[in-house]
């Protein structure tokens, strides 16, 4: 971060043009005083200080977040209002932990251990007040969920809402795309599709089934579920599903140089996707193709998650699947009854994915 | 960065919608075949590889890129155009590189060393293409001239285009805006007001200075000149002046629990304000108001920085000027001839500042 500052363009500096002399230094955030700076300091009722953690050493209201760890991975996420979410959809608050939830997510699948997250922030001049102050109470919930703190952002002027969120962490071993070997199982933490589901109910004007809602308005990331599998040493390549699960298993295949077989049927589906789906085809395409689960997915060696998955799922509560196999070859393939493969008809998953 | 991963709802997806089969791993960033990712690629051309450098363990094409150092140094800066930019002012290519110097300036205040940027893009349907990847190459050359790289970025869709940049450096001994102490001496890099005068001169339909044009379009982050005095050990405090050198020295204040005293006639003004200024208060007006220059202002010793200024101006051909003091209170004042201070009125600067 650097400071949470206004650009000087912004009107609120007009309504309170200047700082001017004080007696007093303004509590928490020690900028300036000034009613955008105001609404700044309640971005940050409680910023974390020097010597309240080691990784953070330099925390909001300077120039720069200063952060220490062996290895730090980082992670920008963009959303955006009428691509990625609708107010009429989703309250302030439930739009910033959305934001931060993405990129915290990418930190879940290199293995990293959060610690903190930036977030600039562009609203509308009318929203420069309570709006943004929940949208970001909502970052902080996000990020405070994981263990870590808002390190800082920025703040501007924009026609729609706009959060980019950079997610920070400490990750001394991080697990890539590219370490898949033929011969690897492939599996998914979680159920797949909720998203994608009640996203696409919303976009037909229908009513969507309200087990949806959490998770597409509050998708935990997976930080201590990845935590716990790379210390045990099981994923050797690992992805989060952001784009849907074919298409983000493309990005191992393509990093990894082999082939992903999915076995469709294995897929585990969220359960607020069948009511809307109407067949069992429909359910796995929305599954499959459907973004925004910000669920894991991961290549292990043959035999070595089987016997972790009641531990796992009794620790979590989150299921783990497994959903295919890594071949020699490359691209994303479909699993046939008898052992082998056939292209996948991504055009039928497509249609239900993402948000239109 | 994640993945520069385009979101499954982008219109891209729909035109190019899957990843087929394929029997070679594309060439460049290891993602998975498409027209989106083709123009990520477009983005990376030359992506830093393990090895290559010793503080980026990971770089583009995965979920987070993976930095080291001993102190990283984190600063997000988002451009909004209508706002910090329009596209009759400046080209693609430029509107990258500003965007990107406004971040890096950031590491420059707090004296780190560049390693990269992450870049999220937000870019009109039509605009997914040459544009976009010249902004991108902008972006490239900011972070380029201070000796860091692309590490990953997002990209997505919005209706006005929106660049949010963090910078990420090393930084083991962060100069901060809470150091300054009464006695210590006020001075700033380079020149003010350039890129105030001349984006108020487009602002009121005039022909802007052409020297100006430079201040706007490709600010220099001042790195090395804040290395060079951090390694002197000079700046006790330090802030970047994005908002304008009254603005910002506003934060050194309530940081420090000072009083900073301007001495407004001894303020550097750059060449190209003169001429549309009419006259000299209403030049030294927008050099003192006038945000975006990302010029230094730091606070020194009494004494510790004059025996420097010849070396320094020899040696990055940039100014070193002496504005004011720190005294015991706190806020932003003017000195009087005496030796006295009287409140700074702002109202006056701020008229000239910032883009309206």
């Amino acid at each position: 971060m650097h400071d949470f500052r206004f650009p000087a363009h912004l009107p609120f500096r007009v309504s309170d043009p200047s700082p001017p002399p004080s007696s007093s230094v303004p509590a928490g955030l020690p900028l300036a005083p000034g009613s955008e700076f105001d609404l700044i300091r309640r971005f940050v009722p409680n910023p974390v200080a020097a010597g309240d953690r080691a990784d953070v050493r330099v925390g909001p209201g300077h120039d720069c977040a200063v952060v220490a760890g062996d290895g730090i991975a980082l992670s920008s996420d963009m959303s955006v209002e009428g691509v990625h979410f609708r107010r009429d959809w989703l309250s302030a608050r439930e739009t910033g932990f959305r934001a931060a939830a993405a990129a915290l997510s990418d930190l879940a699948a290199v293995a990293a251990r959060p610690i903190g997250v930036l977030a600039a922030l562009a609203v509308r001049r009318e929203d420069a007040d309570t709006y943004a102050v929940h949208l970001m109470a909502g970052v902080r919930a996000a990020v405070e969920s994981v263990g870590g703190v808002l390190l800082g952002g920025d703040l501007t002027r924009a026609e729609q809402t706009v959060v980019d969120v950079t997610a920070v962490g400490e990750c001394p071993r991080p697990v890539l795309r590219s370490g898949a070997m033929p011969g690897d199982e492939v599996w998914v933490t979680g159920e797949l599709g909720g998203a994608a589901a009640y996203v696409g109910a919303l976009l037909r004007d229908e009513l969507p089934d309200p087990s949806g809602r959490e998770r597409f308005a509050a998708p935990a990331p997976r930080t201590r579920e990845a935590l716990w599998l790379a210390e045990r040493g099981v994923p050797r390549a690992m992805v989060d599903l952001s784009d849907g699960l074919a298409g983000d298993v493309a990005h191992v295949a393509a990093a990894s140089g082999v082939a992903v077989v999915l076995e469709v049927e294995a897929v585990p589906v969220h359960g607020s996707v069948w009511a809307g789906a109407g067949s069992d085809e429909v359910a796995r395409a929305v599954a499959m193709g459907g973004g925004e689960d910000y669920e894991l997915c991961f290549c292990a060696r043959p035999g070595s998650v089987a016997g972790l998955v009641a531990e796992f799922v009794q620790t979590f509560g989150v299921r783990l699947t497994r959903v295919g196999r890594v071949e020699a070859g490359a691209g994303v393939w479909r699993a046939e009854p008898g052992g082998g493969r056939r292209a996948l008809d991504m055009g039928g998953f497509q249609h239900f994915g993402g948000q239109g």
